[in-house]
């Protein structure tokens, strides 16, 4: 486990996606971070007291957490540099970033000598097995997305709690390295070597036979040119009973990608069933996920209902307003001894 | 480039789709192999002179090429001894393995001290990007299959072979190892982190301007549980102008998943169609490319023409009978100033 509290690091990033680690840790991990690390040109914060990395120490931090993203997830200069600061001070320092804190050699010297450990959250497990698709016990929620970043993990997060809060046994699957951050534990599925995609999830969410759910995090899109693989290669590894599509509605183009229009809700919904139903042919979509960030209570509500209306699904904020309507319409969908009859997908 | 001749190793295998990295660099590299190394309880055979690792050096072997495989890509107790061997025997020993020959430290030092080099082929190039999904100029044609290991690289350079035959400029993009093994060059995609996988494809096929073909190699099926994602990331980074579907009439369940039943042909094609418009709305099938080794002539052009029939493409099997009814098609459909106006698709 990577020791708290956490200083969160927001280094030089102007984009409010890019901050999204730093983001979640302040969100569901509250109690764990004393502060952000930000510079003079970044406009962006969590809400959290702007420390120095010598402020911080003395606030008890005990990690640094560069909880920023870019494509490709490369470690840079200016990273490295506050990464020294923070290792000179005592600081550990944890990366859920492609390149690992261990293969630059300045880190990893630094580490050494001041006796703090580096952790690199996206090293996925060693020996992972190829997929074999074959159906376990146990029953299982994926969140799918219309694009990368619209709030899968929120929407999971707040659906095991709503699950928790009916005396259901529910628990977060992390696949992300901000996921991993506030859960523990996980699996970094986009730093899997491609063979072993699928594999990899069967591995995170094996048989299970308490009668209680795995809600698994999603990744990506299916629409989205970069990671639709990683999509893939998750519903067919997670073999879902119930998916659970995600979507920013301020979202004007692909993460990334501005060229490419985001797919309609109803199209994205049919091309993951589709795609689940290899390993699952029983999947059924339960409800629909929006990120309402953006909207005032009103709008956010009346988007809900017109969602939901026109999908034939129940659609909530999960994270703003619970995700009760889905997990009512879950526990009737999958009540143990009678069937729901009225599927309307 | 890995010096030839090769030792082509068979060692225990008794799995005929196992030893498929041999028998490719057999059948297309034939006049760089010397002799196939199997054991006693090796039923399988390559056509080749049996030799022992002693008489493969005294007829000029300069690499022994460990072409098999397993679901997993694992460097095996018996194939680590076998190398040894060969490795004392003054041999380069090459892999097509995930595991990698360097990293089993027996083999590191005795490489070392021999004074010979370990070929890993299976290590996809350092820093790939992030995929972008934007159109690039050139004409792409990719294999895509019912299952792994139908036929996709067979098809892939048949078709080549029969494009240049018309003066075509096309060029073979190996996505494999065998491929790898058998161009000289090339990315093993299955070996790629799964972020990178659509980036991989468009680093691997960049834009072309001469007018001629890139002649991209499949991977996997969009219906194989363990392997999809490799094959949508590969549809997405390929963007490709035209599919040929390849297809093997004598597989009866998904390959090392029996209880997988295989895809309906016209199922399949549509699937991969659809997974392809996204980054080229434009792609259309050309063909169908069925391996018939198991059946005799009358039966194979039996079949083809039966399901060119059902299907609407030209049938063949590319590598028995040649590409023309495909390519015919592609320079019907993709005519410079005469666009084909009868898609049948």
């Amino acid at each position: 486990m990577i020791p708290a509290p956490y200083l969160l690091y927001l280094g030089h990033s102007d984009d409010e996606i890019g901050i999204k680690t730093s983001r979640g840790l302040a969100t569901f991990r509250a109690g764990d971070c004393v502060g952000e690390l930000r510079h003079d040109d970044c406009p962006l914060s969590l809400g959290l007291p702007r420390l120095t990395i010598e402020q911080a120490v003395a606030s008890g931090a005990r990690t640094l957490v560069l909880g920023i993203a870019n494509a490709g997830g490369v470690l840079g200069e200016a990273l490295i540099r506050d990464a020294l600061a923070a290792i000179a001070a005592g600081l550990h320092v944890a990366s859920g970033l492609h390149s690992r804190l261990r293969d630059e050699p300045r880190l990893a010297r630094a580490a050494a000598e001041a006796g703090v450990t580096l952790f690199d959250v996206r090293d996925p497990p060693a020996d992972l097995p190829v997929g074999n698709g074959l159906r376990r016990a146990g029953l299982r929620l994926l969140t799918v997305g219309t694009d990368c970043s619209v709030g899968k993990m929120y929407a999971t997060l707040a659906l095991r709690d709503a699950m928790r809060a009916r005396g259901l046994s529910a628990d977060f699957r992390a696949t992300g390295q901000t996921g991993i951050l506030i859960a523990g534990e996980g699996l970094p599925l986009d730093a899997v070597i491609a063979d072993f995609l699928s594999g990899a999830i069967e591995t995170l969410s094996p048989a299970r036979h308490d009668g209680g759910w795995d809600l698994i995090e999603g990744q990506g899109s299916l629409f989205h040119p970069s990671f639709a693989g990683v999509s893939t290669g998750l519903l067919h590894g997670a073999q879902p009973d119930a998916l659970v599509l995600c979507h920013d509605p301020a979202r004007v183009g692909m993460r990334g990608l501005p060229h490419c229009p985001l797919p309609d809700l109803a199209e994205c919904l049919d091309a993951n069933l589709r795609v689940a139903r290899l390993t699952n042919p029983a999947v059924r979509a339960v409800g629909i996920a929006l990120n309402t960030v953006k909207l005032d209570d009103a709008a956010a509500r009346a988007l809900c209902a017109a969602t939901g209306e026109r999908l034939g699904l129940p659609c909530t904020d999960p994270y703003r307003f619970g995700g009760d309507p889905i997990v009512d319409w879950i526990l009737q969908c999958f009540a143990p001894s009678t069937p729901a009859t009225t599927a309307s997908r």
